[in-house]
This record gives C-alpha cells, structure tokens and sequence, in this order.
C-alpha cells in the first residue's frame, strides 16, 4: 500500500456511548479492572492497530449518581499493558499544567523503555476550576497562559529527553568506567514557568522521544499542535469541516517549517455496528434512550457556561450565548457544540441526545461495509490519515470493528495485515527517530551549509 | 509459626556492592532491563519474599563515568512487576518534596487497584541541592521543614484515598444510577504546604491505604516514622545498636498511642553467602578490589560536607566533623557512617570498602546456615521484625539467597513455605486495612464510649 490509514483505538471503560454502562452486556465497573483493559488491548492488537489512547484529568467529574466515575492513572494502566501486549502504541493523556517536567519526562521515558519504543504523549492543557483546586490554585490559568505555559514545559521535556545522547554507555569492566561523561547534557533551563538545572536519571529512550500528540482543536490548540505535534486527535462532524481542519493544520505545520507528512490527523469515529444498516439504527436509538437527559442538560450548561434554566428541554439553544474566546475551557469543544445544534436546528434533547455518543465526535451508524465505505471516503478525501476509534460499547464495539470492519479495509490494501517485528510507534506511524544532540549538531551543520529548511521535531530545541 | 518473619527484597540493577557491574556475570545496563527486573521478581517470588522494593531519586548523581547510572522511575517499574507477578508487595519510594499530592495518591491507588492490594509506599523527603534544582528551587528545603511538608502531604494522602467510601457503587442500570455521592467525601483541604479541594478520581483500592514505609533514622525521621510508618527500613551495624534502635522506635510508636506490633522493623542486610566461610570471605573481598577508591572518596567527601583534600585515603577521618544536626541532608546516614569509622578505627580507605558494600547496611559473609543464624539471633533477639535484603551482585545473589537461605528459615519455622491466596501486603504484615470513614466514624463512637485507645492508622485523619 502506499499511504496507510492509521487506527487508534480510544478505550474508555464501558465505552463511548455515556449510557454505556447501563447496557445488560455491560460491567458499570469495568473502568477499574484491569483485566477489561487487558482484554481490550489484546483485541485491538489482534486487530493490528497502530495505538491505544487513554484520555485523562486529574478531577473527579460530576456526581457519581450520574454515570461511572473513577479511572485507572493512564500511565500506569498503560504500563500494565506494555507487559502484556507486543506491538501497540501506548498513548498517556498527561496535564502540563499539573506536573513538574522532570516527574513526567521520567515517566514518560521509563514508558518507552519497558515497551521497547512503544509510548506516545497526549500533551494536554486542562481547562476548569475543580482541576485547579485539586493542585492549590483557585482556578484555571487562562487560556492563552496554559498554552503559553505547555509550549515551555514541551521545550523543556524535549531537552530532557536529549540530557542523555544514544551512546552514553561504554561499559569497561576492566578500567570501571560506565559512561562519557561528556555525552550528558544537562539543560540548565530557566524559564518563564520552569526551571531544570540536571540531566534525566534514565538513559535516552527507544524512541528518542515518544510520540507526541495533541487533540485541541482551538486557535492556539492548532498553533501548538502545527509547532509540536505528530499526530493530532480531533472531533469533526461533517466531511467538509474534517477537510477544512485537514488543510489547516497541514498548512500551519507547514508554516512552521516542518514536513506536513510529519503530522497525522485523527478524526474521532464512533461506529455503531448491525449486519444490516436497520440493525445499526437500531441500536443507536437503544443506546439514546438510556441518557438520562437531566444529566445531559446540567453538562451542557456547564460546557456553555450557562445556568441550566436557560436550556430547556425541547427548546433551541439560547441565542445570547457568550462567544467562544470568552470560554476559559474547551474552546474548540464549545464550538463545535453550538454549530452542530445551529446547523441541525437541534433542540437540546436532541443535542444531548446526539452528543451522548461521542461527547461531540462523529457517530456512524452502518454495516460494517459502509463503515468501512466512510473510513476510505475520508482517508482518501484529504480529511484523515487515519482515525481515532471510539466505540460505543465496550468491549463488544471494539471486537465488531476488528472482527468486521478491518478485514474489509484490509482487503481494499488500506491496513496492515501484520505487524512489523519490533516496530516503535513513531516508525509506525512513519515518523523518523528524532536525532540525539551530537548527530543533530552535526546534522544541523551540514544542514546550514546546504541552505536546507529544518524540517524535523529535533529543530525545535 | 507464632511471629512471622519479614524478607523484603531491595532490588537494584547488578546488585547492592557498587563495584558489582565490574564482575563478569554481571550486565553493566541492567538498571533499565525490564527483563532483568522481571527475572529477580520471579525468583522473590519462589521465595515467598514478602515484598520488592525501589529506591528513588529524582537526579541524575555524580559522574557516569564512575558508575551505571539512569533507571526506571520505580512506580512504572513495579507496575511491570505488577502484571508479571501474582502475589509479591511492590513497594515503591516517592518524594514528599517534589510531587503533588493529588497526582501521587491516584498514582499509588492505581497500583494498588492494578495489582489487587500489593502496592507500598517508601515515604521519603529526599535531600540534596541537585534534586531540588531539578524542581525549581535554588537547594533543598532544610531538614525539619522537609519533615513538616511529609506530614501534611501524607494526612492529606490519607485524605484522598479516604474520599471515597468502600461502597460507593450502587449500580443500579434501570434507574440509571452508578453510584452514591453521599459516600464521597471531597478533602477541601486547606494546609500550609498544601491545598486541595476534591476526591479522589479512583475508588477506594483493595487495602485501603497501601502499605506506608519509611526509611530515615534521623530524630525527626523516627517520630515520623512512629506517628506514621508500618514497616520502617533502617541501616544497623550492630546487633547492639539494632536493639537500640528496635526499643526506640517502638515506644515513639507507642507513645504516639499506635500499636507498636503495627510498625515492622526490618534492618538492612547484604548478604555474602559462600558454600565455606572462607568462600563467601573471598568473594567479599574480591568485589572490594573492583571498588575505586578514588571514588568512594568524593562521594565520602560529599556525604561528610568536606573538601575531598581532607579525606586522606590512608588517613583516619579528620577530628572536627560538623556535629549531624548541620548536616542538611541524609543525618542518620551521616551519623552511621561516622560512628563506625571511629568505633572501628578505620582508615578512609578501609571505610570506603566497607561502605562499598551497602553504603552503611550490615555486611554479612558466610555459609547459609551462617546467614540464617544471624538473621534468628536479631529476629528472636528484638532486634528485628524481618530484614531488608540486598544482595551484593544480581541476579545471584538473589539466587543463592533464594536457594540456600530461605530453605534453611523454613525449615526452622522462621519462614513461610507459600503464599496465602489473595492476600494483600498489609495482611502478610499483620497489619489490619484501615476502615473507611463511615465505618470509622461508627467505630469513634464506638469507642469513645467506651474510653479507648485509638491504635490504627485511621485514627490519625
């Protein structure tokens, strides 16, 4: 084949469907059994997919009255994993806002290296008020701060990851020397938001560094994404917009002087599976009409910052509603809302019920040829190299998808029947192994005689 | 058995003897082999070892030519071990003074959950300027300050792994409610080193608490201990001293009004075992001749908080050491280390190849029956609960511990022959799982009528 479709598989306890859970099928327990996950994990490889991805945030949501609460940490779920799958990506969700650099470079390399270069970050930001009272502030840094605060704390994660080159190690028993010493580099970094005096306490990883990936999809969401990352979760509803994000973010990566093929664009995907289209709609309708809709509205005031009296049941979306660089959260989330109800003269019942699929990613409900239609439809339409798989039912989702719907795109050469043996993520999704510092300055010599545009993450530190 | 013993195994890369990399048997890159990690919690676990443990520092120390150096971050690491094991504790060692709170309770709760009840935590404050200059602070916090964040971060731990109630969950699909929110209790703590508001995002895990460790032997670490610690590590030359040490900390403990059989002792152990005396007398001293001395020097230097000009290597220590209570870093160490050059006369370079071997734990070179009679004598001697063993070389070490050691225990009755099925870490210590808050609220009652002593950890939130 000579463009591959990526898959990742999005895993979320019961699934993506917020009633879920109250399916018979379904554990409303499954979010802290491990062995859910395992199972999963092992259906996804089966299905030879390029990465799991857990998303995250260091809150406890809501009321737990309402729908499943508490989670697994993902890196540590993710570690699980690393000791009992062989081949799948491992993609944590982890807050720049809520952690030190240095913790999380270490963890994050550690990650890498008992997978054996299998480990990629979801470089998060984390919008509202409950996270920041759970780590001593009042509220959330504004927007603009968070981002500005996230681009440091990358540059500097990125000079960590690079305290160590690749052949630090020499290892003469004889004379007792273990290492060049010169080959350390520790960043010495004084920031605005940061400062890191020491190189990392973990030699350089299987991947240099992991993947880096990022799902804001708000103006400063994609200029961050354009300068840092490698493949890009993102919710679009319709073939247009996902085309219209697609040239964007491309373009904009390419305004930074990096290669557009260095950034993969994941649209979110919510199948909804039957062996006949009928058969699809009608579990879809059987999943709608387990929303609570009260729960819905109070969740929907909150992401529009309205009180919830505003949003009655049956009516439209009020008109007055704040514009979105007024939203100190998630702008591109709150966007995408308020246009898909506009669009679709939606009343509220009818958004929450539309939004109880995939919190604002796509729902497709088909046979597994026509899911396998609208994959290709995109993947070859210029809107997606691939797509973030959200089922709406776990486990049973995840299974259909890989038991129906990639022997179907496998069989169109769109997917790859196999894995390649020892394969890291980056390699998978067709990304170079960034360069340590004594090959990039060499590199980058030879690069300044030849007048040549940087074109590679390694630039940027 | 009527008192059970204790073995924790204190894991680290080609052993505890710092010149161990050098032998021939040895992988001088085994720190960050996860497969080598894998392989000594295997054999822990053929011999019923209590527990692993990982020490920890965020740092890079020292120079890499002197030394293997760069690890994997202990909790991922024992999250590998987690899966890969069935019934082994993983007890892990975080700082105090370089994590958030909320961040390393999920952290803990999750291997906890992910492991069925085996997690630990080593509690420690972590001295030193290097560490905090990789944390945004120009030197560490001075000693007793560092004790006083410790003891607010771990009540607000308790706190947080106390947010949630044990049953929580309803689960009720037709009514379309998960859970009950009466039963979670947000912290909404406001401290003097910290403050968080909301509950944890993960229920409570199997043991409650996960097992509290501690390992500083300074005055301010022993009351630390004894408010707070359940197994406490410790560095003891002496049978003697042992003693001491043992009689001290449990009367702190039971001052504190805790059980004092609630806190376990397990003193330091590097065992050098051979099949004669003089066997296991020549492998001492062939791994003494790999150590450099020019080495041990500097770090002796860095330790004591003198220049290196001081330390003459044929010379005995200089006479006007600072007294330990200006020592702003490891003071117990400090104290060990001093004492048993003046006790025993050493000069620098007899001390380094002392300390070579378990930088300040006992050293212990004998047959397996010589090993299993010293470790009787302290354990039937109230000197000990159990031992903390640290293998000179790894994986051998662990090996002929495992092999030649346990076997002889066992058969004295001193020692588990296998492992009670389902059994958490606190249950193999003896120690009783905290009760959540509503049960303990009943139980206060309780026993304020009836004019009791509190005696478990619970009592302490």
């Amino acid at each position: 084949m000579s463009r591959t479709l990526h898959l990742n598989a999005f895993l979320m306890s019961t699934g993506h469907h917020e009633a879920s859970w109250r399916l018979p099928e379904s554990d409303p327990r499954a979010a802290t059994d491990v062995e859910h996950f395992k199972a999963l994990a092992r259906t996804a490889e089966r299905g030879t997919f390029d990465s799991l991805f857990l998303a995250d945030g260091p809150v406890l949501w809501g009321d737990v009255a309402q729908r499943p609460a508490g989670v697994i940490e993902p890196l540590t779920l993710l570690t699980v994993l690393a000791a009992t799958t062989e081949h799948i990506g491992l993609i944590a969700t982890a807050s720049t806002t809520y952690n030190a650099p240095y913790n999380l470079a270490r963890r994050f390399a550690s990650l890498d290296h008992v997978s054996r270069g299998r480990a990629g970050w979801n470089i998060v930001t984390t919008a509202g008020q409950a996270a920041a009272r759970n780590f001593g502030l009042d509220d959330a840094p504004e927007h603009a701060s968070r981002y500005e605060r996230a681009a440091e704390f990358v540059d500097l994660t990125l000079k960590l990851w690079d305290s160590w080159e690749d052949d630090v190690y020499v290892g003469d028993k004889d004379l007792g020397i273990w290492g060049d010493q010169r080959k350390i580099h520790p960043p010495r970094h004084q920031g605005r938001y940061f400062s890191v005096e020491g190189a990392l306490n973990i030699p350089r990883s299987p991947q240099g560094y992991p993947l880096l990936v990022q799902a804001g999809s708000s103006e400063d969401g994609k200029d961050f994404a354009a300068r840092y990352a490698e493949a890009v979760f993102t919710a679009q509803q319709t073939l247009e917009e996902a085309r219209a994000f697609y040239g964007d973010l491309k373009g904009r990566t390419l305004a930074t002087g990096r290669d557009p093929e260095g950034i993969k664009i994941l649209p979110g995907l919510v199948p909804v599976i039957g062996s006949t289209e009928a058969e699809a709609r009608r579990r879809d309708a059987e999943l709608e009409e387990l929303i609570t809709y009260e729960h819905g509205q109070l969740r929907l005031a909150e992401l529009l910052q309205v009180p919830v009296e505003e949003l009655g049941l049956d009516a439209h979306l009020p008109e007055d509603l704040p514009p979105s660089d007024r939203i100190n959260g998630a702008q591109s989330r709150y966007e995408l809302v308020v246009e898909l109800a506009r669009r679709e003269h939606l009343t509220v019942r009818e958004l929450i019920g539309r939004l109880g699929g995939g919190r604002g990613h796509r729902t497709f409900a088909g046979t597994p040829e026509q899911v396998a239609d609208e994959i290709e439809l995109w993947f070859t339409g210029g809107a997606a190299d691939g797509f973030n798989i959200m089922p709406p039912v776990l486990p049973s989702g995840l299974e259909l998808f890989v038991d129906e719907v990639v022997p179907i795109l496998r069989r169109r050469g769109l997917f790859r029947t196999e894995y390649v043996p020892g394969e890291t993520l980056r390699e998978r999704y067709g990304l170079p192994r960034p360069a340590d510092r004594a090959a990039r300055g060499a590199h980058h010599a030879a690069r300044t005689r030849d007048h040549e545009a940087p074109i590679t993450l390694g630039s940027l530190s």
